[in-house]
This record gives structure tokens, C-alpha cells and sequence, in this order.
């Protein structure tokens, strides 16, 4: 089919959003998901028990699609499988902009009803040349305008990163990911089964969405390869597209049979293919998020060298370690810099070979001692180790104003690894992280993160250096 | 020097402790860290300024360690390093059970000053038998007795772990992270340089305390190799021993010297002798943790075959991944399975290959798919993915009881993987894993973290069962 981008703008951004058949049984679960949406909400529903509840929830219902008395930019379909058919009919009559299908119950099942349902569908939306995201999906998050693939998530920011998954559950995780390490959704979007419009058509609506900085992707499987690695070319020679590939294992392909139906790659192939694209392939969630976060926020990253402050010296060691099994250097200093900590640095609990320990007196000389790593020749990346916790509260303020100012006036790289001392200052650390970010310092939860962030920010600048 | 046991015993479970020298500068905080002390807490200080400090916080102080008008068991030293030795001259005098010298700027700075003080204090500690910990560390942590190595620790529980740290942060961060996984410090010591009590006699005397069920350690170098991986065997064959090592990359050894000052050995030569002695290796503060809870809690796991349930059909390939890298299996159920899931399982939203999705309306059967998984020859370890969310806080006290019956009556280990949704629940999801701790089931923070502590579980049993 021809992706028309007018309509997906329309279906990404929209005025109006009709849910069909949400339902009690699922907390209507659809309708509350929109209750933040700032346009106009309808409900399509003909069981006579259900409209009661969601004329409770103060929303219009009708029996039929045909009758929203508005143009449709976004139906969210939640019906039975077996009507899904005819509500895709009536989606294509209402000339809808696109329709997002919840319903599952298709191919995955692997049963001979869903694979003909299946088949239905695909062939029906086709040839109508209509937008049907899914089915067997989450579909859309635009937390600017409210649109929410669950309850949970939060809304009311312009964010700057967009998110393509073939999963529900891992878009939903992302958005939470994110902004726990103080990142924000601009828009995200869940396909599951991905029959009409495939991972390759959101990716290149996103490649055009100037909102959005960043495209993290979560993928099973590619339909059309050559097209997806095209566009994946395309699209990465303007912005940094970071892609997690599920299915790295005989075990994980298996698991992908019965949940999308995609065929799995060989990952040696696949990860090959998207580091010819420009793209970067990570394994988990964690990095995806890590990584998106050290590429947009960081100064590009050409070398591998770091030089690190701010731990003790027992984490010295584990610092050092941590960094070069990720695969970066903790160089020596120059006798310049040494000469300098000479003057001034305390020997006593804490030593400056690199890292450089701050655990102790030296602490009050943090400005200083970042300054060294500044100016050493030895030294590209800069690294410091900061916690959350009530002793050190006081301390951030100063340390976001410092390497903002590095930031704004060095070409190395600044990373800040923020661990928090406890639950009870998991809420606080959310907000710290957001605060450094906004002077435009990525933090990592951990050292191990910040660390394999670092090396996939150089895996992609190196990428587009040569 | 000869360990005399008995004398340890009081130094870890002191009724009297003497801070000498502590002061305003470092916020007191050596008597504030003993604040929650449940025996008699004493001060020594000379400085006339800082005594008044002292008395305000409603310590007696006195200008001598002799003056003290009782026996003394613990004396927790932080004066400046030339007084040190005078200091260990009155400990030897006073005859107190051991000194932890908080001191620091010995052998670890490479100065001819902290070399030549640190000789001497090795000396004359060794030639009076006397029991000293440290210099270049955080001492001892016994939250029953209330004693700390920093005031942030928490009190008033007997936990079942004992830890042994070169590095005083590590230590306190081992008993954060240990409690937020639901685990609980029995003792722990952080030994620094090590010059007269090493690893190794802590370890000895942690294999002899009957409190403590499980050793973590961390390691940055042993001196005497022979009598600690001697001393390692015995401890290892009565109860678990999970060792991390730092200092594991060239980076990490280079740390090392200007740290603790102890030399690197080569990784696999250390590593082949650890496992050679039926202890566990481990690379990171969150492997060691998560191995404890897994050897300590889950019923021995004695092979590598996983059938795990609770999470939705997009999670069901990373779960897959996930185990598979970190060297499990997660097969297909016997044919006796899936006719029975057949009778009732709904294949829309999910499947049920192994893992078994429950992120749609099969979540109702969770008792009876886990019933299947503990009865399937194929699967060996049972595994249960949850979160901590608002919607999910009503099924937590369910899953608590339905795995700890299944705990009570198969020989199936059985793990918890508890993510939580969003900083404002991490309090939550730490008393949680407690609940679930106390039914007998360990619970890991991801699926990545759970996946590698079943492994350390089964590399344990593996080396105790051959």
C-alpha cells in the first residue's frame, strides 16, 4: 500500500478519537487511556450494558461509526475479533484517518481462524489503501496531545525521542524508562502484527516529524528487508536511530513465532545490516534508553579515552574496571595534570592517578579537578560519579551549574553516572536527572550503563565519522 | 599473627566502643554513626574545641583511651595519620579487643610518609598480636548492635549475610543494595589495607559465626594466597561464598595500587582457584547481591531448564533472550502441557509455548498454569514475572501465597522477577520483595538480574553436587 504521511500526521496528532467496543470487563480501559486527550473523545458501542458505563464516564456514545457526527482522525478498536471485519468496513466508509486495532487473536495464534481473519483484514485494508495499525497492538502515545497507550502513562510534555515497537508492554516500558532517566516521548507508537502499515512506514514518518530528535525501535521481525534497510539508511543519515532487535536467541525466536508471527534473522546478518545503515543495535531496554540518552545529549564522541571524578577510592577500581569492559580506555594522566593535583590534592583517603578519588577532602576541589580532566590531553570523555541521597543533596545544585559550563564551552563529552542511596530517593533522582538534562548533561543509573552508553555513543559517531 | 576469635567476637558485637578523635569538621560523624548503639558509647578527644561538639551530642569524652573506666571492645580511630601510631600504643596499653583505624594515608598513597607509618603500625600491631582493622577503612557493620559504618545505614534487624569488603564504600553499598532486594546484613567489615587482620581472617570468623547463612565478598587482592584459598575450601564447603574480585581489567588493577595498594592477579588463574574451592565468582555489587539471594533462598538448582509465566506476549521474546544468554534454557512444555493449557487457555493477546504470556485475561489462571510449570518434566526452575504497579498491588499477596505453597511442597526452585512501575513505587516494590523474601522466594529487579543469579545458583550447586 502507499503510505499517505497526511494521514498518519492526522492519526499521530489528532482532533478527534473514536474508541470502539471498550468494554467493563477491561476497566474500559481504552476510554480511560484518553480521558487526558485534549480533543474531542466519542465511544461506538451496542451493548446496551456497556453504554451505561461509559455515559457514566461522561463520554458520547454511539451505536455506529457512521454516526460521530465529526471527521475521524483516530479510531481505537477494541472489539471482539470476529467483528473486527466489519468495524474495519466501517472505518474505511467513515473515511477514518487511521484505525489503531487492539483486537488480537490473528496469525499469532497460529489457530486456522486467525490466520483467515488475518487475511481478511490485510487484503480488506490494502486494497482500500487504508492506515490500520496492528492489530494485536497498543498503538499510539503522544503524551503532548494526551493520547495514551495505557492509563499509566504520563502526559502534558513536548518530548523529543520517537519510539517504534512491535510490542505493547515494551512501549509502555519505554515511556516509563525514559522518563525515569529523565527523557521524554514525543511520540511512540506499538504495531504489533504490523499487516497494513509495517516498522518501515513509522520509521519514515518519524524521519520526517521534526519533533522528533531520536527514533528508538523495538523490532521482532522486518516484512520487506530491503525496503526497511533503505529507509533505515535514509533515515539515519539525519537522525540517530537506535534499534533493539528481539529474537538474539534459538529461544527468543521461538517466542517470537507465537507472539507477532515474524520470521527471525540471523543477528550476525541483522546487526551487520543496521551498522551499514548508520543505525546503532543494542540488547535490552536499558540500553536502548542509555543510548538514545549519551546520543542525543552528549557532544559527539570520537575517542575513547575517560577521565573520571567523584567516587572513592574503593569504587576506583570498580570504575576502572567497569569502563574497559565496555570496551573504553582509563588512561594515565599527564605529568601536567599530576603536577597540578600535586599542589592541592589530598593523598589521604584517596588517590588521582584516574580516577580521580573525591571521597574525601578533595571533594571541595571538585571544580578544579574537572577542570584538569578538561584541559589533559590524555583525556576525551569526562565521566563524574554523583549520588542522590540526603548528604549530597546540596551538592547537585553546584554540580549541574559546573558541567553545564563545561558543556557549553569544551567539545568533550560530560556524562554524569547519578546513582540514588535507597527507595525513598528514587522520586528525587528522576527529578535530578531531569535537571542535569536540562543543562544538558545525560546521567546513567549506574556505572556499568553510563559505560556502555558512552561506547555506543562512540560506536555511533565513529559510524558517521567515516 | 595468631587471630584470637573471642577477641573478634566482641569487636563485632561490642557492649562498649570508643570513638577517638572524631570531630566537628567531618560532622562527628563516627558518633553520629553509632548514635543507635545499644551498649556504652565513649569519646576520646584532646582538642578543647571539638570537646564541646562531643558533649553536646551527649557523649562523655575523655583526653586518654586509658581514662576510659571500662573494658574496652571496639575503638574506632580517625585522628590524623602521624598520631597514629600513639594511638594504637594506647589500644595495645588499654588492651582493647580490636581497633578499627578509620585512618587513612598509609602505603595506598605511595608516599615515603605513608609507607614508613604504615610499617610501623604493622609492626607493632603484629608483635602485640593486636587486633587491628584497616587503616584505609569503614570498620564494621552489625545493624543488631547498632553498629555502623555510617550514619545512612539501617538499624534493628538480624540479618542473615556477612560481607567482607577492601573497600569501605562498597560495604555501605552492599547494604543498601542488599536491603532493597529484601536481604538483610548480619555483619559486614570493611578492611582497607588490611595490614594485620586480612580477608582471610574475616573470613574464617564469618565461616564460624553461626548467624550468618551466606559471605559476600569483595576483594581487591589477598596477601597471603595459599592460606586464604586454604581457609576459602573450608568456609565454602559449610555455607556460600560469592566473591567479587575487582581489578578484573588492566584499567582495574592500575586502581588497585593507588587504592589498597595490594597486587592484581591474573583473572583466570583467580577465578579457576575460587571455583576450584566451591566459591562463586561474580563481576559486579548487583551480581553479588542477586547470587546471594538466589544460592540462599531458591531451593537448590540442580539444572538449567526454565518455564517461567506472568509476562505479556511482547515480553515472552526478551524473556526468551534474556535466559538464553545467560546460559539457561527455556524449552518447550511437554505435550501433557499444552493439552491442558488447551482446555482453557485463551490464545488471543498470548501464548503459551514456554514462556507463557498472562498479560491478557489467562493472567486469572496464574495458580493453574504455575501448577502445570511445577508439574512439566521438561521444566526444572519455575519462574514468575510481576510488577509492582497500582493496578497489580491486589495480585501481590495471591502470587506471595501460591509460590510459597509451591516452595513448600516441590524441589523446584522458584523466582520472582519484581519489576516496579516508576520511582513512586520503589519503596513499594522493596517491601514487596521483603514479603516475598519472607515466603521463602528470592525476587530480582529484572529479568536480566534474575536470569544471571539462576545461574550463579546452578554454577554453585553444580560445584557442591560433583
Amino acid at each position: 500500500m502507499k503510505t499517505d504521511f497526511t494521514k498518519l500526521e492526522r492519526a499521530f496528532n489528532p482532533r478527534c478519537v473514536v474508541v470502539v467496543g471498550d468494554k467493563a470487563e477491561s476497566g474500559y480501559m481504552w476510554l480511560h487511556g484518553q480521558s487526558e486527550f485534549k480533543g474531542k473523545l466519542y465511544s461506538v458501542q451496542v451493548d446496551p450494558k456497556e453504554i451505561d458505563g461509559i455515559k457514566a464516564l461522561g463520554v458520547e456514545n454511539f451505536t455506529s461509526l457512521l454516526d460521530v457526527p465529526e471527521q475521524v482522525d483516530l479510531a481505537i478498536v477494541a472489539v471482539p475479533r470476529p467483528i473486527a471485519p466489519r468495524i474495519l468496513e466501517d472505518c474505511i466508509n467513515k473515511d477514518v484517518a487511521a484505525a489503531h486495532f487492539f483486537t488480537s487473536g490473528f496469525a499469532e495464534t497460529d489457530t486456522e481462524e486467525g490466520i483467515g481473519l488475518q487475511r481478511i483484514l490485510t487484503e480488506r485494508a490494502s486494497q482500500a489503501n487504508f492506515h490500520l495499525i496492528g492489530p494485536n497492538c497498543m498503538g499510539i502515545y503522544n503524551p503532548e496531545m494526551g493520547i495514551r497507550q495505557t492509563m499509566m502513562q504520563r502526559t502534558g510534555f513536548i518530548g523529543t525521542i520517537g519510539f517504534i515497537a512491535q510490542s505493547g508492554t515494551h512501549a509502555i516500558a519505554f515511556s516509563e524508562e525514559a522518563y525515569q532517566q529523565g527523557l521524554e516521548v514525543n511520540k511512540s507508537v506499538s504495531f504489533g502484527n504490523g499487516i497494513v502499515l509495517d516498522s518501515t512506514d513509522y520509521l519514515e514518518y518519524f524521519g520526517r516529524d521534526e519533533g522528533i530528535k531520536t527514533i528508538g525501535m523495538y523490532l521482532e521481525g522486518v516484512r520487506d528487508g530491503r525496503r526497511f534497510l533503505t529507509t533505515l539508511r535514509e533515515v539515519a543519515a539525519r537522525k540517530p536511530v537506535v534499534i533493539w532487535k528481539g529474537g538474539r536467541t534459538e529461544e527468543g525466536g521461538r517466542a517470537i513465532a507465537s507472539h507477532t508471527g515474524s520470521l527471525s534473522v540471523p543477528m550476525a546478518v541483522w546487526d551487520a545490516a543496521v551498522k551499514q545503515c548508520g543505525a546503532v543495535s543494542v540488547r535490552s531496554m536499558e540500553e536502548l534508553v542509555d543510548a538514545l540518552n549519551a546520543i542525543q545529549y552528549l557532544s559527539p564522541v570520537y575517542s575513547n579515552r575517560v577521565g573520571i571524578t567523584g567516587g572513592s577510592g574503593g569504587q576506583s577500581v570498580a570504575i576502572a574496571d567497569v569502563f574497559a569492559e565496555a570496551g573504553l580506555k582509563v588512561p594515565a594522566l599527564t605529568q601536567e595534570s599530576y603536577a597540578e593535583l600535586d599542589t592541592f590534592f589530598s593523598l589521604i583517603g584517596g588517590g588521582y592517578r584516574n580516577p580521580i578519588d573525591t571521597g574525601n577532602v578533595n571533594r571541595r576541589e571538585m571544580k578544579r579537578i574537572m577542570e584538569i580532566l578538561e584541559r589533559d590531553s590524555n583525556v576525551d570523555n569526562l565521566v563524574l560519579l554523583t549520588s542522590v541521597n540526603p548528604r549530597m543533596v546540596g551538592q547537585i545544585d553546584q554540580h549541574i551549574a559546573m558541567l553545564s559550563e563545561i558543556r557549553g564551552r569544551s567539545s568533550k563529552p560530560v556524562a554524569v553516572i547519578l546513582a540514588s542511596f535507597g527507595p525513598e530517593n528514587a522520586e528525587t533522582a528522576r527529578d535530578v536527572a531531569q535537571k542535569f538534562r536540562d543543562g544538558g548533561i545525560p546521567t546513567f543509573t549506574s556505572l556499568e550503563r553510563g559505560a556502555r552508553a558512552l561506547k555506543k555513543a562512540l560506536d555511533y559517531h565513529y559510524l558517521h565519522s567515516t
